[in-house]
């Protein structure tokens, strides 16, 4: 299968190039290089060294037997989009080419609009170039989680069916996300189902939890081979950032209660599940909806478990409640269904100890580099858009309750 | 009341600011004249001459007796809208400065992108300054019906309380629009509703019906407060191109069956409805929906009132169907609520009929206009992306039924 991969240089896209080819899927990808200036320019780096593209594709070529299908480009150049498709003639696209962070998209005026305008303006020129020069390939497209917010009903995968005043109808589920850059996944999944509906384009959207982790099998050993990892406030997520904290010895940063309850999944995990849809293509003129995630836990159930992991390897590990720079809720019902990928053959991987395991040992030879940048471990932007470093508040919880 | 008008040259925005000042209300606006090149790009003009805004001023000036608060300038550069709402301290702020035409939206990737672009990207700049520098105001945004499309339940007011697997929760009412720019207001809805919860701004987002008319009391006779009267296919709206079909000869132009069924409104009934939310805003951290139509009707049910109020008058006119540019149901269930205004004191119009005859009778001096662009009243923008005149197909409909 000809699989083209926008975003082909993050966290999920260098992997994943690596991961279809290994099985022996035709891949081609672009990127601009944006995840790297964000990182920097919020004062972090990645913990595991990425390199140059020059050298990754180098290493690629020597690892796979066959050159990488690249280009340098922005998502927001449509004509160069537009060529690039036109050529590649893929059977699938995997767009992973957008802006991720929520507290990026919160720091200020133009924090937001950068994120609505990246986000929902790359996402629309996909929708067109498909239409325009490849619309019978299959858009995998990686939404979030947080669209739904945190309602008090079960979470179905992206529609159910309702009985309302009477009568019924299957309808969209309703999306409450809680940050600028959860609600333009929002806006993109809404433009893209009607693309799908007015121009028969085939999507799969894909509202996938919170990844962790550093290691898949087809990596190998070459360091020029593995994926960024992060751990500042903005690109940093909860799992990856607790190992960095925990490899430096720094405390586990939960916000407020730590009640928060999310879907996770390992980064091993997030590749199977994409090769799955990717290989059970929708049908034309079909947008369908997959939750991915491996188990939903609360942010102090995962915190714990990192715990549990660095005792393991004989790392001793702090946890302290921090105020909540978000506004979100800190205890709350959660359940989410994710049928759809375990009924195409998703095995979820359950041993999670063991995940971290492999994740604290590839981070400790790292260590100097997470000390170097410690100061983005602790979050200061705020939901209110201040700026105000977080505290640990584990006395006023404790007098609380 | 202090009030001010983004968008105050529009259809809507012109008469607005007139009806507010009349109540003795403290009116202020921008505008970027941005609707006249868009009806002039399409190949359109309003049949009711527009005037220059410096006309519009002096005419504004002399009637009620005090200048017009009035900068140019556009809501996509936030420095000019944060200084002018710092400056001017509304209590209200009434966003009308959106692009809003559906087929303007569907010609091409460039129009998608732009409509997306300038109708999200300006109303996130209005949530931002409004958040530092005039918190406490009210927001009236004008969404549209468009954004709940046609579903088979009954459409509430922006929320619904459901029962779902034996759980409840009151959740934000699924959109399900039927154009980029429908999607393009749902967007805005999902900002604005988000941006009241964390900042603690205070909103009302009005589900506007389809708004037609020529007159509003506070106008007066003098011609350049006149409002425009769009009938091209992209900025003018169904009942206002019938009417201007009316008057030339022209047959209507029904689109397939003509079952469509919308929310419909005369532009008083706009007037009265916007200042009814005005009068009564929202509280703080409030987010509320208000859905605003006169009645509900098909479209050809309104057509058939046109050629009613064109025989009163001793106009002969013809309805035809024509193949719809558009992907949409012609037949559906339709059926939404509109109480919110009704409680606060919204008296709908009802006499439909006698405003059709006066729009006919406003119109009638302005054939020659109406006839030198008629080019435009017989839609060619198609919801596949090409162009391609709509054909009369009375006769393939017989043979259906």
């Amino acid at each position: 299968m000809r699989v083209f991969i926008a975003g082909i240089d993050g966290y999920l896209g260098w992997p994943l190039a690596q991961h279809l080819t290994a099985r022996g899927h035709e891949v081609a990808g672009m990127d601009m290089f944006l995840r790297r200036q964000w990182v920097e320019e919020v004062g972090g780096q990645s913990a595991i060294p990425v390199y140059p593209m020059e050298e990754r594709l180098k290493a690629f070529e020597e690892h796979f037997g066959k050159p990488l299908n690249f280009r340098k480009g922005d998502l927001l150049d449509y004509a160069f989009l537009k060529e690039y498709l036109a050529e590649f003639q893929p059977d699938a696209i995997v767009h992973l080419g957008e802006m991720p962070s929520a507290p990026y998209s919160m720091i200020d005026q133009a924090h937001t609009v950068y994120t609505q305008h990246n986000n929902v303006i790359g996402s629309l020129n996909i929708l067109w170039a498909m239409k325009e020069v490849c619309p019978d390939a299959h858009l995998v497209k990686l939404g979030t989680m947080g669209e739904y917010g945190t309602p008090n009903v079960p979470v179905p995968e992206g529609f159910f069916e309702i009985e309302y005043r009477g009568r019924k109808d299957v309808l969209p589920f309703p999306r409450q996300a809680g940050s600028f850059y959860h609600w333009s996944k929002v806006h993109d999944s809404g433009n893209t189902m009607f693309a799908c509906r007015i121009w028969g384009l085939r999507s799969t959207d894909i509202m996938q939890g919170v990844v962790f982790g550093t290691q898949i099998d087809a990596m190998g050993d070459d360091p020029r081979l593995r994926s960024r990892l992060d751990f500042d406030q903005c690109f940093g997520t909860a799992v990856n950032r607790f190992c960095c904290q925990a490899v430096i010895g720094h405390p586990l940063t939960l916000y407020g209660l730590g009640g928060q309850t999310r879907g996770f999944l390992p980064l091993r995990d997030s590749m199977q599940c994409l090769t799955i849809a990717l290989e059970n293509p929708a049908e034309p003129g079909e947008y369908r909806v997959f939750n991915q995630f491996e188990e939903y836990y609360t942010i102090e159930e995962l915190a714990l478990k990192v715990q549990q992991a660095g005792a393991d390897i004989g790392l001793d590990v702090e946890i302290h409640h921090y105020d909540n720079p978000r506004k979100e809720m800190e205890k709350h019902y959660f359940h989410a269904d994710r049928e759809h990928l375990i009924n195409l053959g998703y095995q979820p991987t359950h041993d999670v100890l063991a995940e971290l395991r492999i994740m604290l040992n590839d981070l400790l030879p790292h260590r100097e580099r997470i000390l170097a940048k410690q100061d983005v471990l602790v979050p200061d932007i705020r939901w209110d858009g201040s700026r105000r470093r977080s505290t640990i508040i584990d006395e006023q919880l404790s007098t609380v309750s």
